[in-house]
């Protein structure tokens, strides 16, 4: 049997092989893509994100087991940003999920950077492409909510869940706060610690704020639900805000749109990386380019002048006026 | 007097002028830049980085405070890696560094993401060479050690202080310990805590596990130190070690190395970005590539496939292979 028709079997050994192809850039990975593109759009795709500490794991492994409750087979991407100096995922907590671990129904898989060509986004992009041909619906993606990697990871989402927590300092609320914008979904997690009722009231009251300057027609309103997920309390009532979403988004036709932009914004990335690529290894053929590399590293001119010298070089400046 | 002339003079307002131009891409900018450009490279460029809560900015104000005891000149760039989301600096308790604001010695400047071209790492780059050429150093960049814009922050700096505070959590302490090789120098702050010894033998054992595995020649053996940064206690001790490192960056070359390598990274992050906005106006202004990019959006073909076609379209292939 192919590849392909065993990942549309959902065959977990084949949908890791493939995951890993297209991590390591082997043609096979893009021809087997190709054939699945079309079997791919329909699971909702979730992003759970917070700052470190929030309890995003237990909660994703809270969410695992009432969509397996509710018959539903569940993709988890977990992604680590802060791999590309350690080499390797750093698990942490998530090893609670193994209970898991020995049921066909759930595909969880870790991401790090190191080794995948492309960035983080576009590997979690493609991980929840084979999830979603597999037929794994809802894909959840587990990020911690700080920095550039974690906006392009959220941007993959049909729905982003933001996780808080009470009591972990006024830094952290910060942080929290500019990520605010991103989120469909807020939870505070571990809601039976002190300081639960103030952060709700912060985050009422950043929601409020946020309401008053956007578009209130067919908006969607952001639900401020509480949980304690290592005792599955408020889980369910998760799940149900996160089904609301998508049942929000297809009547209005964002289900569609959202991955018609996430492809987009996959393609152009890849067309930089492309291109790129390409234009430096010309620039390394070509002596007069490589001089003027040469002065960069030697810092005799700036890097910005370098770049429109061989932007010049490679007639790229005309190209882009005609 | 002309911008590049009263930049040397170090007048603070032209600095922040040109931080200013250089981050929305105004051509003023890059021609003061490139008259500015032999008078940098003398500056110590020092990453501060640690997770959210760690209490950088108090250290950071501590070390502004000892640099100016000794008499040298301190820039400050407080880089805010969330604000894609919120459009704005995350200030937080960075006031507290307000005190230094009437002191013409201290250059602080706060960067956010939104509205700057090229990402975050480049305009703190930018930024970087501004204070250096005005004759501040060192130069300190403050950030959060989480996600890729953190890694690439870090690389622009010759001395790495990572900031790790006890009691903060597994996850926290497993995030540490993934940006535990980018830094030169470990600072446990607040260390008057309960948990502080124990993080004192976690980080020597990973340091010991980290110095196993390298060059042991002429290394440089990163110190472990401990601060209470509100009191400013262990501040001095930091102080010394990051002369040390650049006294041992200065010895072994690695000093001006440094300077080249970003000088080099910065240089194919703007060709990347410069040769892709052309190739994507050509695209826009070419029917059939424009085709291409329409059945993205509908999704009838995976965006892979795209790329491939459209470098085909731009003979770029060809060009790659010549």
């Amino acid at each position: 049997m192919s590849v392909v028709a065993e990942v549309l079997e959902a065959r977990i050994a084949t949908g890791a092989r493939l995951i890993r192809w297209l991590e390591d850039a082997d043609p096979r990975g893009r021809t087997a893509l190709r054939e699945l593109y079309p079997h791919t759009g329909r699971a909702q795709v979730i992003g759970v994100t917070g700052p470190p500490g929030a309890g995003k794991s237990t909660l994703v492994d809270g969410l695992i087991a009432e969509y397996r409750r509710l018959g539903r087979r569940v993709g988890v991407i977990a992604v680590d940003p802060s791999s590309p100096f350690s080499g390797g995922a750093v698990l942490g907590d998530r090893v609670r999920m193994q209970r898991h671990a020995a049921d066909a129904g759930v595909f969880i898989r870790s991401m790090a950077t190191r080794g995948q060509l492309g960035g983080l986004a576009r590997s979690t992009f493609d991980a929840t492409l084979v999830l979603d041909a597999m037929g794994y619906d809802p894909v959840l993606i587990e990020t911690v909510g700080v920095g550039q990697d974690e906006v392009d990871i959220i941007q993959l989402a049909h729905t982003t869940v933001l996780v808080s927590v009470p009591g972990m300092g006024d830094e952290v609320q910060a942080i929290k706060a500019g990520v605010l914008e991103a989120g469909q979904i807020f939870v505070i997690n571990k809601a039976d610690r002190p300081g639960a009722d103030q952060l709700h009231r912060q985050l009422e009251m950043m929601l409020h704020l946020r309401e008053s300057g956007g578009d209130a027609s067919a908006a969607w309103h952001p639900p401020l639900l509480a949980t304690v997920a290592s005792r599955d309390e408020g889980v369910p009532a998760l799940a149900e805000s996160i089904a609301r979403h998508r049942e929000h988004l297809e009547a209005g036709g964002g289900f569609a749109r959202q991955l018609a932009e996430r492809s987009e914004q996959i393609m152009l990335g890849e067309l930089r990386s492309a291109v790129t690529a390409r234009i430096i290894a010309r620039a390394l053929d070509d002596p007069q380019a490589a001089a003027i590399i040469e002065k960069v590293r030697e810092r005799r001119i700036d890097p910005y002048t370098a770049v429109d010298a061989l932007l010049a070089r490679f007639d790229l400046v005309t190209a882009a006026q005609t």
